[in-house]
């Protein structure tokens, strides 16, 4: 028994199932794959540092996972080869804290922090019991979480090898080089935070358990939409059959192009926002340079932008070089054909004002998507096909999981405060 | 004998005349003022470091200008008292170049770089002689300044006592703390080494005397505006009875300030400009703490602001302290009480997204424009009234000079390449 359910820290809710099958050498890996795949025989292989077997066994999500047996934890092959150590660490130190870091847990979920994986970013389960072993209980590890700063240390071995550059540094006990907190990201880590001293100031059950969002029904969508007054464009396309720590990076690629376009062609993004609705329970792994013949749909994947304006004005102004580059200047100034106005000097620069090439946000994104970088796995979809859907448009999704991620993107609310 | 006439460096069409009546001491001066009082009886007493005498005589702008006789430039009582002391310098060395003088002038005349008065920023009189004495003649000084970067130095007498951080630095030859070039902006420095180059490039007798503007008419103006896609709106208000000296600087700082508000609501301001349209051609000197009690208009002044956009949405996005100053992030958010979305955190800081105040520029403007700091003698004459037109209402000014502003506005062409 490794993991949290080996040391009484697993939160109840929870449907994941670990199998561990510890090989001596790369050379019993493939036969512990083949147990695996016996002893379940309805799966899926799925593939992280090496192939694993996935499927959904009396209502948990199982994964058997082969890990190398090594004498120490600096010697581990793949990360799931410190799972041993791990738990031997906490095993021996969290006797009488169960409770603390079940509370802990919890707490972190109702935030919105909880979950390691890249869409999350947040405190995985070893990094929650390693500080609830470092404060001593929950309560403490509030108190403290809510006067941390940026580069925040905490080296339970006083044993650090390496420094790191992430907003908060959890040296692994078992492995001196690792910081245990390297996914989590320095807008969760002050999410946490955030909530923490709100929770010390006005403690409630409801941080546990927040209510639930509710689905926006036409005129709640089309109230926000009129109230806000901004320009929302949505753009859909089919996902790409991967795992989600492989697809929401692209994602978020992907979105930060869009963004950088509209930008860069003078629309102000407001915020935006990524989602993956639909998709199947059951999800395939593809491995590389394998396709996906199923012909299964992997749901949709939707990518939000909000504009201060939909329409910019056809007059654009460019500023070039500084006046006493005379080559520059003149490049400059013979580069630009369409001339409306200039040019003329401004801040010791030459400026031009030229006619726009796109003055409506939704057809820049139409005639330019497909030259952008958009992540491995997504330039394709977008080429295979995608829509876009502006403002009212966006009432034609009548689906669930779309009505949730606009409530949620509408409230956009965190407990920080 | 003193200026430009005594040096045959006198550009035919400029109908200024300066006349100079020194006194040993300040005891004197009223004498001074006295005589120039009875030399012209049909006068207006002015303004500067000390009272001077101005009036219309014969065609030409008259000022009769006490000054002090002192001994040595370093002496210098007021800003005019140097006069003779650059007659002095300039008449013995520009004997053979008057020519070039006189080309030069008519050079930055035709660029639109020539007059030291606060309204251009440009080039003196003065100036452009030192400049031909530097470098030798017109084509010398044109070459060289092509070549000119901020912080260029020029110190005929290797004299100078005072470090500037003028754009350009010329140490007078008769005082050695002094910059001529101070008055010169770093806009109008290099719009000069910009037409320069061209000219050495491609010259053409154009240069000196561009063609005129030409007002615009009624299509040409909805026409401009239709075609920009922008949204212009213009500020009028009666001109105080003051010199274009006191008033230009005012009507600067007025624009900026208006500029900054839009800005701080989150409109994106394109281009803005001034003009003092209508004036009467005799203008009179009111000095501090007196009234202007006769009547006279004394034209109208005009402040026009290009915007990106006339209306901004509803929902607007205001970023907090970081999330680790905890005191303060409470603060924040409990300071917006009307919370659209959020709090929430991006980039390490607390966001709230709130209904804006203003979504309208001109409205924006209409409200706060009496609480703005315009300048001291603009904001009576807000106060006293002011209309605001926005885009097409800017048909209804017929005026020759505001639609010769216009044609300049929409133009912009500065020959800098």
């Amino acid at each position: 028994m490794v993991g949290s359910a080996a040391r009484n820290t697993w939160l109840a809710g929870d449907h994941d199932l670990d199998v561990f099958i510890g090989v001596p050498d790369v050379a019993s890996l493939e036969d512990a794959l083949a147990l695996a795949r016996e002893v379940v025989p309805r799966h899926e292989e799925r593939y992280a540092e090496h192939a694993y077997v996935h499927a959904f066994f009396e209502g948990f999500e199982l994964d058997i996972v082969p890990c190398y047996l090594v004498e120490d934890a600096s010697c581990i092959l793949s990360a799931v080869d410190r799972t041993p150590f791990h738990c031997r660490y906490v095993s021996s130190r969290i006797g009488g804290l169960e409770g603390d870091v079940l509370l802990l847990k919890q707490f972190m979920k109702g935030a919105g922090v909880y979950g390691s994986e890249l869409r999350v970013g947040g405190f995985s389960g070893y990094l929650s019991e390693l500080l609830v072993i470092r404060y001593g209980s929950f309560l403490e590890v509030l108190k403290n979480a809510s006067l941390w700063r940026p580069g925040e240390t905490i080296d339970l071995k006083k044993h650090s090898a390496r420094t790191h550059e992430d907003p908060l540094v959890v040296v692994d006990p078992v492995d001196p080089k690792r910081n245990v907190a390297a996914a989590l990201t320095l807008d969760r880590m002050f999410q946490f935070a955030a909530v923490a001293r709100c929770f010390l100031k006005r403690p409630d059950i409801e941080f546990f358990f927040p209510s639930s969002i509710t689905p926006l029904t036409d005129e709640e969508l089309l109230g926000s939409i009129e109230c806000r007054g901004s320009s929302l464009i949505l753009v859909e396309f089919s996902a790409p059959p991967l795992v989600e720590d492989v697809l929401f990076p692209q994602m978020r690629k992907a979105e930060q192009s869009i963004r950088s376009l509209l930008e860069r062609n003078g629309f102000s993004v407001l915020r935006s926002d990524v989602d993956w609705h639909g998709r199947a329970s059951l999800m395939r792994y593809i491995g590389p340079g394998l396709e996906d013949d199923s012909g299964v749909g992997e749901g949709i994947l939707r990518m939000l932008f909000e504009l201060e304006v939909a329409t910019l004005p056809r007059v654009a102004k460019r500023a070039g070089p500084p006046l006493w580059e005379g080559d520059h200047v003149e490049r400059f100034v013979s580069h630009h054909s369409e001339i409306l106005s200039g040019p003329y000097v401004e801040e010791g620069r030459v400026v031009v004002e030229v006619e726009r090439k796109y003055t409506v946000a939704s057809e820049l994104i139409q005639s330019q998507i497909s030259n952008l970088a958009l992540g491995k796995h997504l330039n394709p979809q977008i080429k295979a096909g995608y829509k876009i859907r502006v403002d009212q448009e966006l009432l034609g999704i009548k689906d669930r999981e779309f009505r949730e991620f606009m409530a949620r993107y509408f409230s956009a609310w965190q407990n920080v405060c």
